[in-house]
C-alpha cells in the first residue's frame, strides 16, 4: 500500500505491505485521515518524544530506527476481517475508530506505533469491538473529525462545568476550537476566547465563541473579568476577605497552546479560584511559581484523550450538526501532500485541519 | 512591650511601644503562639517572600528595612477595647482568631506586617468581629494550635474526599500533621504518611495515620499501592484500556512539604487520575514535566489558609477533643528564646511545635 511514512525523522511516500488483521481484528481502507498537531510534534521531537513516553506511561514509545505510518484522526471502510470476528457490519460499511487496538497483551496505538499503521496510510487493521458505524448521510470528512473534536468533549467534561461557571480558551487551535464547541454543546456562557491569529479568531467566533480577544491588543484575563461579573451580586459565593474587586463568576480556564510558559502565564494572570484544565500538550519541561496558585487557590487539571462514550457521543453530535465541523476542514491531501501539509500547518493563517485522503493519485 | 522582633533579617528582642486598638478592634495580650514555618522561611528568605508576594497578590508585602514582629498562631486575652466596639466579651476572656485585621480600607495581616504586631510579641491588636471565645476547659496552648489545624482542615475540606478515597500525605511536619488530624476527623481511611524523619513518623502514627512510611526505605507511593486495591473490583471505576494492574481506589495525595522538586516527585510516581492537593508552600519557582500531569490526568489543588466557618470549627473540634494537639507541643520559650527556637526547629527530630510566651520572663 502506499503511505507517507516516518522514517529517519523524515516524511517520506513509499510502498509497504497491508496489514494483516489479527483475531478480533478488521482490515479497513482510510477515506480520510486529520492531521494531529501531536504529529507535527512527533516528527520534530521524536527522541524527546519517547524518552518521555517511556518514563511517564505515555503512548509514543516506538522505535525511531524502524518505520513508522502516522495519522490517528480517521474515517474508514471496511474491507476485510480477521478471524474471531463476528462480522456485524458489511464490508464496506464506513466506520471510526479511536485510535488504539485493545490486544489480549495490553492496549497498542494507531499511528504511533511500528506495527499498527495510521491513517496516512491506505490500509489500517482497527479492533472490531471499537468500530463505530458512521451515519449515512454523515459526510466523510466530518466523520474523520470525530477523534480531534472527542478531546475537546472530554476536556469539557473534566471541567464538570456549573452554570455559572463562565470560560475562558487560551488559544484557538483545532484543540481550542473543538473546546468551544463542547462548551456551546454543554451551554456553558458567554465563551471567552483569545488567539494571536486572526484567521483562527475568526474560527473561534464561527464555532460558538461570544467574546474572541486578541491578546496583543487586549488581555483576555481583563476581557474575562468584564463579562465575569456577577449581575445579581447577592448570589456570588463568599470570598476571602482579601480578595478585592467586584464579585466574579467563577473562571474555568482551557489551556489549549501546550508549550513551555503557557501554564506560568496563566497562573499568574488568573482570577481567585481559577480551575485550569491542561489541554494543550507540552512535551517539555515547564517551570512554574507555586505561589501563584498557593495564593490564589488555583486548580490544574490536566486531561488526555477521551472515554469511549465520549468518543461515540462525538460522532453523533456531529451527525447530528451540534459539533459543527465544515469550518475547520481547510484543505485536503493524497500522501504525496503529506509532508508539505506539514510544513503548511505551522502558519496558523492558512490552516486548521488538513485531510489527509491516501486513495487519491 | 516586650518582642521577638525581626530586623534587619535578624531575630532581635526589644521594647516596642504597645499597639492602638482603632475602631472596632481591640487591644489583646499574647497568651501563647507557635512558631510556623512559614516564619522560619520569612526570615531566611526575606526579599525573596516580599517580591512574589507583590508579584502573586499575597500577603507578605511588608517593608523589611523596618521592625517586624511575627505570630499568626495564637491564643489571647481581651485587655482593652477600642472605639466602636460591641463589647460582648468581658475583659480577661481568652480568645483567639483569624491572623488579619479587617479594615475600611481592605485587609491587613496581624505578624506579616510594619504595622500590626503579631504573637511574637506581649500585646497585639485584633478586630472584634473575628474573635472566637475559647472554651473555659481547653487549656490556652491548645487553643493557640487553632490556626496550624484549620489549615489542615481546610485543605482536607478542599479534597472534596470520597468515602472511597485513598489519601496519601507526602510530609509529615505540622503541616502534614493537620492534614491527618483532619483525615481522621472525616474519617477517610486508610490513611497513608511519609516522612524520612522517625520522630515525625512517630507523631502521624500518632496523630492517626494508618500506614507510615520511611521513604528511605521503601516508596510511599508502592505502599499507597498495596494498601488502596479494591477489595470489591466490581465496584471500580472504569479506567482507561491502556492502564494496567490491579484496580485501585482513587488517590488523593496531600504535599506537605514545600520545596522545589517535590511536586515533580509528586507527579511522576502517583498513580492514574490522584488529585495532588498542594498544601506545602513553595516559595521558589519550580520545575514540573507537564506530559506525567497529562499521561496520567493528574489534578493539582492549591489551598491556602482556611474559611471563617473553617477556623471556627478548627477550635470546637480542639476544644471537643475531635483534633488532637497535645503531641504537637514540643517546646515554650520567652521572647528571648524566639531566635534559639527558629534554630531548633531546623532539625526534624526535636520539635514539632514550639509555643513563644511573651509574658515569660
Amino acid at each position: 500500500m502506499r503511505a507517507a511514512v516516518m522514517r529517519n525523522k523524515q516524511l517520506v511516500v513509499d510502498t509497504l505491505p497491508i496489514p494483516e488483521p489479527g483475531p478480533g481484528e478488521v482490515l479497513v481502507k482510510t477515506l480520510a485521515c486529520g492531521i494531529c498537531g501531536s504529529d507535527l510534534h512527533a516528527l520534530k521531537h521524536a527522541e524527546k518524544l519517547v524518552e518521555i513516553s517511556r518514563r511517564s506511561g505515555g503512548a509514543f514509545t516506538m522505535d525511531l530506527s524502524r518505520d513508522i505510518v502516522m495519522g490517528h484522526e480517521f474515517c474508514a471502510e471496511i474491507v476485510d476481517y480477521g478471524p474471531e470476528t463476528k462480522r456485524h457490519l458489511p464490508v464496506g460499511t464506513r466506520v471510526c475508530s479511536m485510535p488504539v487496538l485493545i490486544r489480549p497483551n495490553g492496549v497498542q496505538t494507531v499511528g504511533y506505533s511500528n506495527e499498527n499503521p495510521g491513517g496516512y496510510g491506505e490500509y489500517m487493521r482497527l479492533t472490531e469491538g471499537l468500530l463505530l458505524e458512521v451515519p449515512r448521510d454523515l459526510p466523510t470528512e466530518h466523520a474523520a473529525l470525530t477523534e480531534p473534536m472527542a478531546v475537546g468533549l472530554h476536556a469539557v467534561e473534566k471541567a464538570r462545568l456549573d452554570k455559572d461557571d463562565v470560560p475562558l480558551v487560551i488559544g484557538c487551535g483545532p484543540v481550542g476550537l473543538a473546546v468551544i464547541a463542547a462548551l456551546r454543546l454543554k451551554g456553558v456562557r458567554p465563551i471567552v476566547a483569545a488567539d494571536f491569529s486572526p484567521r483562527r479568531r475568526q474560527l473561534a467566533e464561527t464555532l460558538g465563541a461570544d467574546l474572541v480577544v486578541n491578546p496583543a491588543e487586549q488581555s483576555p484575563y481583563q476581557s474575562w473579568r468584564e463579562v465575569a461579573v456577577w449581575n445579581d451580586p447577592a448570589s456570588a459565593p463568599q470570598l476571602p476577605p482579601w480578595v478585592s474587586g467586584p464579585p466574579l463568576r467563577p473562571a474555568v480556564i482551557f489551556e489549549c497552546v501546550g508549550v513551555p510558559g503557557i501554564l506560568d502565564q496563566i497562573m499568574a494572570a488568573a482570577p481567585q479560584g481559577a480551575r485550569i484544565v491542561v489541554v494543550g500538550v507540552c512535551m517539555e519541561r515547564d517551570s512554574i511559581e507555586p505561589m501563584f496558585g498557593i495564593n490564589k487557590e488555583l486548580s490544574l487539571q490536566f486531561v488526555l484523550g477521551y472515554t469511549r462514550e465520549e468518543f461515540a457521543a462525538t460522532l453523533r453530535y456531529i451527525a447530528e450538526g451540534k459539533i459543527p465541523t465544515a469550518p475547520l476542514i481547510t484543505g485536503k491531501v493524497g500522501v504525496e501532500g503529506v509532508a508539505q501539509a506539514f510544513a503548511d500547518l505551522a502558519s496558523p493563517e492558512h490552516h486548521a485541519k488538513i485531510l489527509v485522503e491516501p486513495w487519491r493519485s
